[in-house]
């Protein structure tokens, strides 16, 4: 309770008032000051904890109501306001005055409409009062365990362990109702409007501790501190799931989003890769973020991708076999004595391949059979069990065999269900899930689930690594950037990045520049020929075109007839330009061509890029992505990640190449964005990589004097 | 009603008799044979009209029965058999001799466990005797039009336009229980079993003429005969729009599939190239699939992909706008006299971008003004609606506003609809459907309907074209072929393959085989220098193994040497070859790879292919595919759907190459697939483009003897 603003701890008074205090109140129902109160007091909140404030009314909906906060003669938990966004400062301090912990303000007229400055001075009155702050422009805040609907959402929803946090009002309300309808219950749903104080990282860290939450389900549009989120996320990801759905993934949608709700746009790659380091999901839509919930909220994690798809129909089998493909999931192979066990549960014509086919004629006892059969062999990761409606079979027994077989195995195996059919099959849905068990509609559903699940495991079980400590010339790198700077320039020379990359260890060519005459050949002795001769000036860039460049310098003659020509160019050409040298660079033998580079996201920070050079990255865009700071295991995912890396593991008879020296590379990289955020962009772009080592053959290093220049697109 | 399996017309005794017998009627209620009778019964067919036999009961279901269908006083449609296997021969001769035009054979036995024999025996009896024949293996026929439910499906769908054909029986009965749950109306649904004879092929063709039925639906997992469907979906898609879900997409799935059915596995790309050729829409799943077929019921086709989402959540039109840039669906911009008029509808804080936002003020005036608006704009397609459940509208008028909205316009283009909420929201959509307006519960599913849309339109609007006619030398290549073929080779020689390519019209280097050390220097002199050398014989396949080629030949003593040389290297390596000459080939400067390749599929004939050479035909699989007969056109967008074609057409500066001598290639080599079905396979790869033409570097033929040869994997 510091009061700065990462104080999660008054979130409690948030999330968990003992009173509630409705400044603004009204008597009019078409009002929402009347809609809150009445939710309040519908959603089953104790009545004499609820406090209407309203100057103009006595009672309303027969509770008593205060001329202002400051008359209420109990201690007040959460203040919801609603009043105009003029008078919110106003109000504001009175519950601080008040001694009000937290305030949720659905008013609008701030940030949202480009009232900046109202926006700061409520926040400020917040952080100085000690007070959390949720919005403005929400729809409001509501906790099912504790009967609390301090929101303009039509009813509390069914009682449940996801929480649900969405930067959408609009979607806030709808989607309460679509809970009710699919019979989702959820613990809390908040509504994060303008995130002016409280943001979805407090909230996070907020329900990783909040017993009645069993996973955090998130609609977002944007975020504006993207370090505090991934901050957050590492630090809840190992004991609760994370789900997001991240609108705004298409440059229009971005645009769209960004219009609405005035998020920083960060590039979407920078999302998934932020994302993916930490954990959490990225859910493609709604349907799925709840689907993803439920199971990740009721089974264990799939921590051995070994699984068995169990059904009494072909045709549904096959359709989960093709989903399981495209998931990642791994459908085993059926061991013989795991086959001769699942013989007992089927007729002479089921299948023990896996689909597992119990055929239309299977019965309870059947179905449990094969489950508790499955659940119990050690080979088995998990099971997808689906079953179409039959003549013969009432669905609800089928629920019940897999509910006692669930429960009668050790449930530290996941198990996913699809019951394909009509009413009935939808009540033993509802059962399953009443019994812990996630059930879905259509087989494809039941699939995805099990593949978060995978997700899950496969993040939970990664070994424990550290971004190494590289053995780096910080002082060197730091005096040429300066100098670039403090010159005012956006990019660094091409001799200058390369100076660079040497000083951080990532391997270029021999290179020196040369400044007079008299040392141009045995400077050029020391490099090694071939080697190429270029202008070196912080006024040239494209040095092509005035003869800034020659290629191919073979001896020791021809590198002082190059220097000489040279200078005469640029003398000719470009007369004004300022001078330093000529530099000497040895040709290198062709690699393989690959790029590693960096783009410093406004979002996220350093988002690290490894590719396949040339065609592959400009017109098949086969790149992968992470975020800072980078392991060695990353920057190792980071290239198998790509298709094309094939080439470099070796493929079809060719040599496999020095991947050590790239992932040194990729490390050095991110150590270099991270050292300097006057950095704004690298490119190492080819690198070229050999059976033993890797040489970069081009670097660009662009930079940004601060902040919010860095920021700009 | 020529007795032909193709004959059509039969086919209305299967899904529109007048009168029905059921042989193997059963009083046992758990007997298919009795739920048959019920369901007919149930269902609302005429029950004089419907004809229990069993020879062992008076009466079942308290109608009359009869010892044999030759018992029956009056005339049969169709017969429904639902006896054991054995003894459906017999029963069928007496369907002949009753005059019986349709049978519909549930029972099962046949193919699906092996029993090819039984099963060509009972398509022989139906051939000889005039009778279609649906199934065996199947839960039976229903048509909702004419009340029959001849099946032992649970219940008849309700009334719809919507036929639904399956492969799986398993499906077909729980998806009836899943359409009366999501109240989706359906015309006709067929379970077709083995596919002895009739098949999908014959229904969709019936079905184009049957005008209860807008849009036919299949659940696929294989076809026998995809030449049959290819020519049948080319007459009913420009009528009606044809949708299905292929199964078996995955390799996994493809085995559980043909295990499944027994279905000959063509390749799955096969498939999608098949459906694509003819407008087939394919769907990834059923919810897919029928959401697609409720928008293409109800909806013209979207002609001009121009579209428009109106809202009133920012976060719902987020979503859409992310699935739209996904589905391939163009956002236009609102043009300032439309944008004008849309404000009337809105608040100032309102969004006229595209998204539209009309707020969560939105009021059914301003749904209404708004739709209307943009549907009579000239420059809009298409419209997507998205409404999230308020607290100040009630769904049910929004989706009034909607239907208003549309009545009142042309209806020439399509809209579809998402309701994002509660019950009063699904109850909103219901009502949308019912008056013909495709509504959905979530904005992704709505912007996958228009999805399906776009490309019906697309197919619609193709010009017609047709495979040219192309000048080829057919008896030389006959002759090369026929040869190969007698002496039982399964492959062309390298020069072989270059001379049938050269009489097909390929490009191919200048060429010769040198037969004596005589001619040698007059046919280097005539292919011209650089030249390759090669041993000519049919017995070695590496030759550079046994040094039978020699690179870069540049005068004509190079290549007289060249020639002594691979023949004193075959003589001493393997002396028992058979030596026809030495092929000497001029090399060709390097061009931009590509290939273009022919593999005859199971299923549907020669495949083709077109991809960009090398690595990224390996590795990155980035290669398109058609279905002979080519058409210029169909060639050309098999070009454009790669990748990595942008670098034939000049990419970032680099020259455009001749793409219209590689369409002709890709005609030529389809061509060649099509005049020789002994071909199963062609490589033109690398193919070498320039800016002038382009030439085949290498040329690979594989041949098979007989079509049961050239379908094995």
């Amino acid at each position: 309770m510091d009061g700065s603003p990462d104080d999660i701890s008054n979130l409690k008074y948030l999330l968990e008032p003992e009173s509630v205090a409705v400044i603004g109140a009204s008597r009019d129902p078409q009002k929402i000051g009347y809609q809150v109160l009445w939710n309040l007091i519908g959603g089953g909140f104790p009545r004499e904890k609820i406090f209407p404030i309203n100057p103009k009314a006595e009672e309303i909906l027969d509770l008593k109501c205060y001329p202002s906060i400051l008359e209420v003669p109990e201690k007040v938990d959460l203040a919801v306001i609603v009043v105009p966004a003029k008078i919110v400062p106003m109000v504001l301090k009175q519950c601080v005055e008040k001694g009000v912990k937290a305030v949720a303000i659905i008013s609008a007229g701030f940030g949202e409409v480009g009232n900046i400055a109202a926006e700061e001075e409520i926040v400020r009155i917040a952080r100085e009062g000690g007070m959390r702050l949720l919005g403005p422009n929400i729809v409001g805040v509501a906790n099912t365990h504790n009967n609390m609907n301090a929101s303009f959402c039509q009813a509390l929803p069914f009682k449940g362990n996801i929480a649900f946090i969405t930067q959408s009002g609009a979607l806030a309300i709808a989607l309460v109702g679509w809970t009710l309808l699919e019979k989702i219950g959820l613990s809390a749903l908040v509504s994060l409007g303008n995130k002016a104080d409280v943001d979805d990282a407090d909230l996070i860290l907020y329900l990783r501790d909040d017993p009645k939450t069993s996973v955090i389900t998130i609609y977002m549009e944007g975020l504006d501190d993207g370090r505090k989120f991934m901050d957050a996320a590492s630090k809840v990801s190992a004991q609760k799931p994370i789900i997001i759905v991240k609108a705004g993934r298409s440059e229009r949608g971005a645009k769209a989003a960004s219009s609405h709700t005035g998020s920083l746009a960060g590039s979407d790659i920078a999302y998934t890769a932020a994302f993916k380091k930490y954990g959490v999901l990225r859910a493609s839509n709604i349907q799925e973020l709840f689907d993803w919930a439920m199971a990740t909220a009721y089974m264990p994690p799939l921590k051995n991708n070994n699984v068995v798809i169990l059904t009494n129909g072909g045709g549904a089998g096959v359709l989960a076999t093709d989903e399981c493909e495209s998931s990642g999931i791994n459908l085993m192979d059926i061991p013989p004595e795991l086959a001769e066990e699942l013989r007992k549960y089927m007729p002479p014509f089921g299948s023990v391949g896996n689909p597992i086919d119990l055929t239309g004629m299977a019965t309870k006892e059947w179905y449990k059979g094969a489950l508790k059969a499955l659940l119990s062999h050690k080979d088995v990761g998990g099971v997808i069990v689906l079953y179409c409606h039959t003549a013969i079979t009432a669905p609800m027994e089928i629920a019940e065999a897999i509910i006692e077989a669930y429960e009668e195995s050790n449930k530290d195996k996941p198990i996913t269900t699809s019951f394909i059919g009509g009413s009935e099959c939808l009540k033993s849905q509802e059962h399953l899930r009443r019994n812990n068990i996630p059930s879905y509609p259509s087989p494809e559903r039941a699939v995805s689930a099990m593949a978060a699940l995978l997700e899950r495991g496969k993040y939970l079980m990664k070994p424990p690594s550290k971004a190494p400590k590289l053995d780096v010339d910080r002082v060197t790198a730091q005096r040429i950037i300066g100098k670039a700077l403090e010159e005012d320039r956006s990019a660094l020379s091409s001799i200058e990045a390369f100076q660079v990359a040497e000083a951080y260890g990532i391997p270029v060519p021999p290179l020196q520049v040369v400044k007079s005459r008299e040392e141009a050949v045995s400077v050029a002795r020391s490099v090694g020929f071939p080697l190429v001769a270029e202008i070196e000036s912080p006024d040239i860039i494209h040095k092509t075109d005035v003869g800034g460049i020659v290629l191919n310098i073979e001896n020791e003659d021809a590198a002082l007839k190059a220097f000489d020509q040279i200078l005469e160019n640029i003398k000719k050409n470009t007369p004004t330009a300022k001078v330093i040298g000529v530099a000497f660079r040895k040709m290198v033998e062709e690699g393989q061509e690959v790029l590693v580079g960096m783009h410093r996201d406004p979002t996220f920070g350093p988002l690290i890029a490894f590719g396949m050079g040339g065609i592959f990255v400009n017109i098949l865009k086969d790149v992968s992505f992470r975020i800072t700071p980078l392991t060695e295991m990353e920057a190792k995912e980071m290239i198998s990640e790509t298709k094309a890396s094939k080439i470099l593991y070796g493929y079809r008879g060719m040599e496999t190449l020095d991947i050590n020296s790239v992932v040194d590379v990729i490390l050095r990289v991110s150590q270099l964005a991270m050292d300097f955020k006057e950095i704004t962009d690298i490119d190492v772009n080819p690198l070229f990589v050999y059976r033993n080592g890797c040489v970069a053959v081009d670097v660009k290093i662009l930079l940004g004097k601060s902040e919010k220049n860095e920021n700009k697109p």
